[in-house]
């Protein structure tokens, strides 16, 4: 695809070879992110963080890349704090902010209304999760972060043998990847879940129209060995019809140190979209693995922003001028960089 | 009227002269606005937006408008958020947020409360809406929008012929508009509303007073044809004593493409402060004409961003300054520009 | 202690050299909190302000304090916009968070948690209030403003006579502050409040311990006599077990110019860790004090700014590097300058 000017609504948009040119370009970014220099490249421009549904991490991730390129954030964070509540439409809110903004990321609770947007809007938008339906920078910084891993063990995405876990139904970020994971060849996939929240049909019968190796589990032993990623997701209690329903799987599945030593391969990386649940009564992916050299999860949200700001980047087509406008860094940051390399 | 570090409080503050002299301070500002170049003029300097009632378009349009002109924004968005739950005057707040500030924009529920903090402000402070009261920089920006439109025509604000329509009771714009053209010279309006909520008896007098022609109308259609100008806006319902009451009258006239068709003059432009209530059961300015070239609500809202650089320029004496601090645009604007040229 | 790269959470944490060595640095970033000049020292970096708790003041403190020496500002202002909601720790959240930011600002309700969150975070964290426990930055604040105030007087905060005024059992900032003066010699302390809201037993014996005079009143007039500063504060009803219980003290002492110029000596300094409550059942700190030259309050917050600067220089390390990259002011300040120096 071209990516200058254009949205990022889906994951379905992406060949192979966007995806690649993604990560070269989120490989750029690191020297920026790890504040080993800065950039000024987007200086003057303005993102419009729009996030009508909460959101700490995406919502940050996002306005810390564009401040990284040098750029400003307008941010709006309520649904109530917005014209909608007095009946404007998806397509007057776009028109209006797209003349305010350069580049706009946008969070809905309803699937379709981010696409709805960017229609109107004169400017790129950036899909930031639209309910239940995409999310697609999170889905590419966890392909970019299985990628990192799996380099670091001299292996390519292509063979990979993975396994989800959790709510595969409701999980928009597993759907996400799975989509993504049908561009490489021969993957293995383990879908680990209770009777029902297994993945949706659909998506199991796409992963093996592309080749792909299907297996379903029902029992988290059963099908955590012979992988070499473990991505772990935790209940999407607000997509399900009622806390009741929601109740009943939470928990279910928790993933620890000592059931990780006793089936899973040495190596075997560790991921999770998160927030992960530690509540007592959830823990799908318990604090006992803190301290695991395959836990990748903060690997994981570092990630995010190289990708974050490799979207902007294509978009706004500053690719090839983001280390003409670098400078050194004038502050400590020495232990950052220090934890960066455990 | 000075500007300089002074407040933007009321239509009331301005000769024609000083209107003349925010317009051609936000012609000024087009070049930046557009993206065709940046500047730094206000690098360092801190708006604080303060917003004690919801507001997405005011609220972000004044941010945009101080990171175009190279500034910060601090903000505050909810009164849940602030010390005046705990009992602090707005003449502490004033003092307090002053000395972290270099101007402050504030939005506050109840007539009056602007003035009174700016009394208390050590810094230049901007009402971005009092309640019922005023809300300057919105008169403004539909004024200017009027004499760019009427420019296009090679007419200028003298002599124009303008209806308003809907809640002309409660509507702030409407009446802060009103109080602008007495500034102007033979102007004819026609009011069209329920008679419930027919403009206020003093306003038609103020405007009789300066030998303006007013008419009043009960319905949409006997009044729009024969201007130039059709000013639509929603019913304030959060001004109504209650929602039975507001109900009454959603709905009540509704301007579409084909009674726009069938009643008007060609090139008659459309205007709406904005937000349109896009509900079925309200929508007073239907969405059929989206496409119509005359439908300058867009226009409106992107102006609304020349007029806020201009106010700021103006009160933080930078106006002569702001070429001196451009810089070349890095980014992609190319789609932002074809649509400006709409 | 060693500043660079290291969390802030509370005073307990600082020997008389290390406050000393804060001052002084406060005392350099005077120039650029007065736009005197600019400093773009900090430029490309970031802060996360995370206010699980409402604040205006501190929040826009702190932002605009890192405004100022030319970074960024990223916000998160409510629990329910956070991960937090959904059964996130703190651990992961600062984990988290730290891949985005250079500092954290972090305030939240619950005592410890800001140490909790420090300790898994990889940049450094400035603890902005912990709920009733530790709120450090004030208490600097406080002290810097008594050491101005009296070096105005040619006195140093040795010898100081001070009277502590009103909810001393809940009020964290008298807390602190009790710390820090402990770090001083021969200070004269009245504790002025109701007998049911009296300082704890243990930080009165603590600051016999270091020598100091302790007085208990339970009348205002009795103790504010024969003192170099009044330090007034708040009923801290959000801290009471009930508002019916908090309501028994509101408005129990109020100090008004009146009681000052018939008790205080000449030149007795006002201060107040704002907000006051100015509602007519409370004001603790009439408003006819307003005009009170020796009224300090809104020194106190502009000093916040100074001693918040001071923060983020020492930790991020750049104090040497500020004056490197000023820049003269472009802007309109000169009423600013005025009231400062009222």
């Amino acid at each position: 695809m071209d990516f200058v000017g254009n949205h990022i609504l889906s994951v379905g948009q992406f060949q192979r070879s966007d995806v690649n040119r993604i990560f070269s370009v989120a490989d750029r970014m690191r020297p920026y992110a790890m504040r080993k220099r800065i950039t000024r490249v987007l200086e003057g421009a303005i993102v419009s963080n729009m996030f009508f549904e909460p959101s700490t991490r995406t919502r940050v991730s996002f306005g810390s890349a564009f401040n990284l390129l040098g750029g400003e954030v307008r941010e709006t964070t309520e649904v109530k704090a917005s014209s909608l509540t007095k009946g404007e439409s998806l397509y007057d809110t776009a028109r209006v902010l797209s003349g305010y903004s350069d580049v706009i990321v946008m969070r809905h609770p309803e699937a379709g209304s981010v696409a709805e947007f960017a229609a109107a809007s004169r400017v790129p938008v950036i899909n930031g999760g639209d309910g239940p339906n995409e999310h697609p920078s999170q889905a590419l910084l966890d392909l970019y972060t299985m990628r990192e891993e799996l380099r670091a063990q001299d292996r390519s995405l292509d063979h990979l043998r993975i396994a989800l876990i959790g709510d595969l139904r409701y999980g928009r970020a597993v759907h996400s990847l799975c989509k993504l994971l049908c561009l490489y060849d021969d993957i293995h996939i383990h879908f680990i879940s209770p009777p029902e929240l297994e993945i949706p049909e659909e998506i199991s019968l796409q992963l093996r129209n592309h080749g792909h190796q299907v297996t379903q589990f029902h029992r988290l032993e059963a099908g955590i060995h012979g992988v070499d990623i473990l991505y772990v997701t935790r209940t999407q209690e607000e997509r399900f019809p009622s806390q009741d329903e929601a109740d009943k799987y939470r928990g279910l599945f928790r993933l620890n140190e000592s059931i990780y030593t006793q089936h899973c391969e040495p190596n075997t990386v560790i991921m999770h979209p998160l927030p992960r649940d530690s509540r007592a009564q959830a823990q799908e992916l318990d604090e006992d693995l803190n301290q695991n050299p395959n836990l990748a999860i903060f690997r994981q949200t570092d990630n995010g922003v190289l990708v974050r700001m490799a979207l902007f980047a294509l978009v706004l087509n500053v690719v090839e001028e983001v280390d003409n406008h670098a400078k050194p860094v004038t502050w400590f940051t020495a232990k950052r960089n220090l934890a960066e390399k455990m």
